[in-house]
């Protein structure tokens, strides 16, 4: 990715997937006996095919927090190692979910139109959003950016509870073991958990409809945590008060019967996407980078096991 | 305002100005011996000509937080009582500024419209947005809304710094005596102090260089705090990063050079707008008015003195 160029090529020889004109099996293939690391940026995956073309592969630097996309059995079975970008972008995925949060209450960017359009010719002639204050948030997976989003959401009076493995230790919030009662008892879910066999589809259409026509659904996770065909039909239905989207099932592509929806906030999977965070995880793969190839210890590294 | 309409008439015999055809003064000359109250909603202007008009006029409830744009030398004079929405709004404010600024820094509505214009076709090919992390916040009028506003950005890592006409007891905040050592000592301004001849235009030109090409400014009080002109000319060249607007000098009206700008986040001033807020308000009013009625003491009486 562009804001990784130079810095990786400052201290590497870089081979960039993306802008080679070959197919990727091609391109691996052409680069077989090189290529000693992968540089995850964007949602390539990372198959055991993939894998199996680079013979001198060692490591595996994921500049994202999740790693879902890389076959950690196949880096484990042939040894490579595998680190992400650890907490970088933790503070920026939970103020985009506050944001896109209030967005979707308050209608923002539905409201940016109506006047950018020349909508607005008499005072307060459109619909209205609806108080955060005192709302009901259920949080899906109080990990690291769950439990920051929580804690920016205390001062806005929300109740916050929360569904996940099981219940946390010290934490001040309630524990719902079933997702379904997390929607029954809640205004608003925010998805923040992790993809997995067991989350995929967490959020199905009974949980949309539980959650109800006032419920609000904000999903800065990855797109396969919720059934994007029932949502898209359960907000023109009329099921849901609205969503707020970072991500979708089949990135860059989002569903078309979105784009003419008021009651919805798009955002093309930007969480973590700050300048400064950029930065900070561009610093973060270089380091684990020199780390691994000069025998030190890595700074984020995944336990393969 | 419709919103209002049924409860108020269930009570009181009520006549609009906003959808009679008549010019309001002639309205105003129509209705003379009759009108009682003054049930103010939008921002017509109560002053003391319209006043002179209504001489049985005994009180003007303003559903609002502000009332600025009541003459209240003319209704003291006159022993009109004057009363306002009180707090009602305040929580929906301050949300909204908090939506506003993670708006502008995160481009929540300009990466909206990216994707519903179909431009999202690769991965992380846009502008990115700024962190609020660490961000420093200063905020101009630490009122009942200010202190919200302040207490809501203190789990995002900002920093808080404000001004006041003078330092506020009991307040963890740095205090600027002065607007420019504000915009020169922080990252972002938010207004949220009430507009009176000495802060009509408190941020112009030179607070905005000041502020400076990082600078953000997030608008919820009144349109007259900000020198709209400048400010046009500032974000079309480049002299602040981006502002978030809630309040116009002249609503409706929007200078139309703001319409096609990315750095821009756009509002119908909808701060107090919610539904919930609204059903307050109109209970406030309600009861203001049957209070006044039967001398029963006021929920919140305006001191006109």
């Amino acid at each position: 990715m562009d804001f990784m160029d130079e810095p990786l090529s400052q201290r590497f020889t870089v081979l960039y997937t993306h802008t080679s004109p070959d197919p990727i099996s091609d391109f691996l293939t052409s680069h077989a006996a090189s290529v000693r690391a992968v540089v995850s940026v964007g949602r390539l995956p990372i198959t055991a095919e993939f894998i199996s073309k680079l013979p001198s592969l060692e490591i595996v630097v994921c500049a994202s927090v999740g790693f879902d996309h890389v076959d950690l059995d196949e880096c484990k079975r042939r040894g490579v190692t595998v680190t992400n970008a650890g907490d970088a972008y933790g503070e920026d995925v939970a103020d985009l979910a506050v944001g896109l949060l209030i967005s979707v209450l308050r209608r923002i960017p539905a409201l940016d139109r109506y006047i950018r359009s020349g909508q607005w010719t008499r005072l307060w002639d459109y619909p209205f959003g609806s108080k955060l204050d005192k709302k009901k948030v259920g949080i899906l997976g109080l990990g690291s950016i769950g439990s920051l989003i929580a804690k920016r959401l205390e001062p806005f009076g929300c109740v916050i509870s929360y569904n996940s493995r099981s219940p946390k230790p010290d934490v001040p919030y309630i524990y719902h073991p079933e997702v379904l009662s997390l929607a029954a008892a809640n205004d608003v879910l925010i998805l923040s958990c992790s993809l997995t066999d067991e989350t995929h589809h967490i959020v199905d259409r009974k949980v949309m409809e539980t959650l109800g026509k006032n419920g609000v659904i904000i999903n800065i996770g990855r797109g396969g945590l919720i059934d994007e065909k029932e949502m898209v039909k359960c907000l023109v239905e009329g099921v849901l008060w609205g969503v707020g989207l970072d991500v979708f099932d089949n990135e860059p592509e989002v569903p078309e019967e979105l784009f003419g929806l008021e009651n919805v906030v798009l955002s093309p999977h930007s969480a973590g996407m700050t300048a400064e965070s950029l930065n900070n995880v561009t610093e973060v793969a270089l380091s684990n980078l020199k780390a691994f190839f000069s025998d030190q210890p890595l700074i984020f590294p995944v336990q393969l096991d």
